[in-house]
C-alpha cells in the first residue's frame, strides 16, 4: 500500500499528526497507510499504482467524483486572478456573492442568507453562537440549551464534538459539555423493545424529547439539532413519521430546528436537500461536504429569514456581529463551490443518486438476504449500511473488541472497494460518488457479498 | 466603491451574510462595501478599477503579497492531479506530508508533529482538546483550566472566542465560558499606574498570573495561551522581560504554554517564529495565516515531542484519537503552503520584514512625533500601531462612541492605503505584506500622517 522506498514514509510517521488515527501505531509503522495520487470518477489510485473503487466518496463528500477538470479549472482561474481577499466589514470578492445566490436558489423555502465557513464543525459553531445571540436579542437569556441525539455527528471541536453523540469523539476529551444534552437516537433496528412498530417507535422518540424539554424547562431549551438521516452514527433513515412528530414538539415550545445537512445537502438523498426529502422545515441548515465535493474546504450556515430579522435587530442595537474567520468566504473555495453546483446540475447527479441509489440498496438487500450475520441492510438515496450481528434472529450484537465491522471493511478493500466501518457498532457504510453507474454499483455489491462471506465463514 | 450597476450588489445584500459586519446596515446598503478583483504585490484592485496599497495584508495574512503565480500554479497543479483525499486512519496525500516536514524543519526546537486544520480558530480548538486529553492520560483529570489574556485574539468559535479577550467577540454570545480565565493584558501603554517602569510592569503581569494560578489551585490549571505580540488586541509588543517571567511561573506549576503564532509564524516579526524572537519555549504552537499567506485555508498545531509522547501513550491505551475534519490536511491547501514557504525563502521576505519593518516604524514614529493626539507609535517586525488619545501628556482616551480610530482608517483609505482600526481602543493597525519596499513604506507613512492630520484638526 504505502511506498516505503522513498522519503515520504518516514516524514509521514515522524511529522504528520493524522486526524482520527491511532497515533502510536501509525508513528511506529504498525498500521496500513496509503498515499493517494490521482482519481477519476469513482476510482482513486495511490502512489504505488493501486486503484480502488471509492464507495465512500472520501468521507461522504466527493459527490461529483474525482478528477473533474471543470472544478480544477475554476480553482486555477480564481487562484491566478485573485487568490484571497477577506469578507469582513462588508468587503468581499465575486465568487462567494454568486455562490450565496446559487445556494439560496436551491435551498428550502424561507431561507435568506448564507454564512460561509470552512468545515461542518465551524458551521455548527456558528449555529450555536447564532442560536444564543438570537435568544439574547429576543430577551430570553435563559433559553440556551441545545438538544442533540445520541449517534448524531456534528463536528469535533469542543462544542460541536459535544453535539456529536458518539463515544469515539467524547473519549478522554471531557465531552459532552454543558449546555448540550442528548436524546434518543431514532434507530429503529436497535430499539430496546423489538415488538414495537416503527411509527410507534418514532412516537416514543418524540415523547422522550418532549419529556426532556419539560424536565429541563422549555424556557431553557433553545434548539434541537439533527441530521435528516443519521450519518457516521450508522446511516440510519428516520423511522416513519419521526420528523413530523419531532417538529410538532419543537414548535409547541418555540425551539429552533437546526438541520445538519453536511452529508445530505446538494443531492446525496436524491433530492437537493434532506429537509425536502423528509418534510423538515429548519430554521438553520448546516452545509459543507456536498457544497464543493471537498475539492476545496468550504462550509456554510443557511439562515432563515426568521432568524435573519433578529440578527439585523441585534446588529442595529449592538453593533458589528463579532464572528468570523480569516478565510470565511474564501474566493478559491467559493469558485470551487460554483463549479461543483453547476456540475451537479449538468451531470444530472441528483436524479442519478435517487435511481442508482435505489438500485444499489435493492440489489444489496437481495444479495445479502438470508445471511445469518446480516442484521439489516438499510439506507436512502445513495447511502447504504449493512449492520452485522451474531445472529439476525435474536439480533445479538458482536463483542465490539472483535471489530467485525472493521474486518469486513478490510476484506472489501482487499477486493478493490473502499467502504467504511462506521465508528460505533459493526456497520459497513457505503456512500459512493453520486456519479456511480449501475455497472459500478454491481462491482460494489458483488465485492461486498464476497467480503461478508470471507469474514463470516460458517 | 461598490459597483451598484450589476447584479452582484443585490445578491451581496440579500444573500451573503458577511463575517464581522453590521448585518442590518450592510443589508440595507447603508455601509461602504467593496468587491476585490485582482492584486499585485502590496496592491489590490476592486471591480470598479480602484487600486489601494493594502497595508494590512488582508487580515495580517497575505505575507508574500498578492498575485504570486508560483502559489497559484501549485494550487492549479494539485487541483488537476488530485483535488482531495482525506487523511483519516493513516491515509493521506503527498503535499501535507512534505509540508509537515518543512514546518518541523523551520519550527523552534523540541517540536515534532503537525496537526493540520483550516483556521486559527480550529487549531486552537485542537489545542484545547489536546491539552485536556494530555492531562487525562497523565491521570490529572482536574487540571483543565486555561488562562488567556485580556486583549488576546485566539478565534471566534465558542471556546476559542472564549480564549479571545476582546468585548466585540463576547458581546451577546455568552462568552467567555468556563474553564477559560483571563489575566492582565501585557499592555504597557495602558498600565494603570503611569509611574511604573516597563520591566516592573512585566513583573506585575507575571505576579498577577501567579496569583490567579494560586487562587484557582495549580492542580486545576492546564495551560496558558498567548500571542508572542498582541495582535488584534492592539499590536502591542511584550514589555521587557515579560515572557521570561511568565515562563518561569508556568514552569513552577507544570502548566503548558501555547504560543498562538497565527500572525507571527513564518516571518512577520523578522524571524521565522515569534517564539524565537522573544525567547519563548512553547509546548504547542498555533499556525495559520502566514502558512499559506491565505492563498488557501490552512492551519496547524505544531506539537512538541513532550506532548506527542503522551498522545502516543493515550492512543495506545484508548484507541484512535477521535478528532478531525473532512478537509484536515487538504492537498490543495498543503500545496499552497509548500509553495508559500518556498517563496518566503526565495524572496528573502523574513530579512525584509525585519529591515523594512524597522524602517517603517522608525519613520512613522518620527513623522508623527509631537502630535498631541498620537499617544504611542509601537510595533515590532513588520507590524505597527498608532494609538490615538485626546491628549498625549495626560494619556486621556477618547470616548469610544466617537470612533476616532475608524475615522483615521477611513481617511487613510480615501488616500489609497488600507490600514485597520483595531476593534478595541482607537488604534490604527498596520501589517503590510512582507515584500513591502522602502518606497511603499514611504507611501504608507506619508498618507498615515496626512490621514491623522485630517481627523485631528487642531
Amino acid at each position: 500500500m504505502f511506498d516505503n522506498s522513498n522519503e515520504l514514509s518516514p516524514w509521514d510517521r515522524d511529522h504528520f499528526f493524522h486526524p482520527a488515527t491511532y497515533a502510536g501505531a501509525h508513528a511506529r509503522g504498525e498500521m496500513p497507510t496509503r498515499v493517494m495520487a490521482r482519481g477519476d470518477g469513482v476510482y482513486i489510485t495511490d502512489t504505488s499504482g493501486r486503484t480502488s473503487l471509492d464507495a465512500f466518496a472520501g468521507l461522504f463528500c466527493v459527490n461529483v467524483g474525482y478528477g473533474r477538470q471543470k472544478i480544477a479549472e475554476a480553482i486555477a482561474k480564481q487562484a491566478k486572478e485573485l487568490a484571497y481577499y477577506h469578507a469582513y466589514i462588508g468587503n468581499g470578492t465575486e465568487a462567494p456573492i454568486r455562490l450565496s445566490k446559487m445556494i439560496i436558489d436551491r435551498a428550502p423555502r424561507g431561507m435568506s442568507r448564507v454564512y460561509f465557513g470552512l468545515s461542518g464543525s465551524d458551521a455548527n459553531e456558528t449555529n450555536i453562537k447564532l442560536t444564543w445571540y438570537y435568544n439574547n436579542v429576543l430577551g430570553r437569556p435563559e433559553k440556551k440549551k441545545i438538544i442533540s441525539r445520541w449517534r448524531g455527528y456534528h463536528g469535533s471541536s469542543v462544542m460541536t464534538g459535544s453535539l456529536t453523540g458518539l463515544e469515539l469523539y467524547h473519549n478522554a476529551f471531557d465531552l459532552p459539555r454543558a449546555p448540550i444534552l442528548h436524546t434518543e437516537a431514532p434507530y429503529y433496528f436497535r430499539r430496546a423493545d423489538r415488538t414495537v412498530g416503527e411509527e410507534q417507535f418514532a412516537q416514543e422518540c418524540a415523547d422522550k424529547l418532549e419529556d426532556m424539554i419539560l424536565a429541563e424547562g422549555p424556557d431553557t431549551v433553545a434548539a434541537f439539532i439533527g441530521e435528516p438521516i443519521l450519518g457516521a452514527g450508522g446511516i440510519v433513515p428516520p423511522p416513519t413519521g419521526y420528523w413530523k412528530k419531532v417538529q410538532s414538539v419543537l414548535e409547541k415550545y418555540d425551539i429552533l430546528l437546526i438541520a445538519d445537512e453536511v452529508i445530505t445537502g446538494f443531492g446525496r438523498l436524491g433530492t437537493m436537500f434532506g429537509s425536502e426529502h423528509y418534510g423538515i422545515r429548519p430554521d438553520l441548515i448546516t452545509i459543507s461536504k456536498g457544497l464543493t465535493s471537498a475539492y476545496a474546504p468550504l462550509s456554510g450556515v443557511i439562515v432563515s429569514d426568521k432568524i435573519w430579522q433578529v440578527l439585523v435587530q441585534g446588529s442595529d442595537q449592538l453593533g458589528m456581529i463579532g464572528h468570523g474567520w480569516t478565510c470565511s468566504a474564501h474566493p478559491i473555495c467559493a469558485a470551487a463551490g460554483i463549479a461543483n453546483l453547476e456540475l451537479i446540475d449538468e451531470m444530472g447527479l441528483i436524479a442519478n443518486a435517487r435511481d442508482t441509489g435505489a438500485y444499489l440498496r435493492a440489489a444489496l438487500t437481495e444479495v445479502l438476504a438470508g445471511r445469518r450475520n446480516v442484521g439489516e441492510v438499510r439506507g436512502d438515496g445513495l447511502m447504504a449500511a449493512v449492520e452485522f450481528v451474531e445472529d439476525k434472529d435474536d439480533r445479538a450484537f458482536f463483542d465490539p473488541t472483535k471489530k467485525v465491522g472493521q474486518q469486513v471493511a478490510a476484506a472489501l478493500l482487499e477486493r478493490g472497494v473502499i467502504g467504511r466501518a462506521l465508528p460505533q457498532g459493526d456497520i459497513l457504510g457505503l456512500a459512493p460518488p453520486l456519479c456511480l453507474t449501475r455497472g459500478e454499483a454491481d462491482i460494489i455489491i458483488e465485492n461486498t457479498a464476497s467480503a461478508v462471506d470471507s469474514v463470516f465463514v460458517n
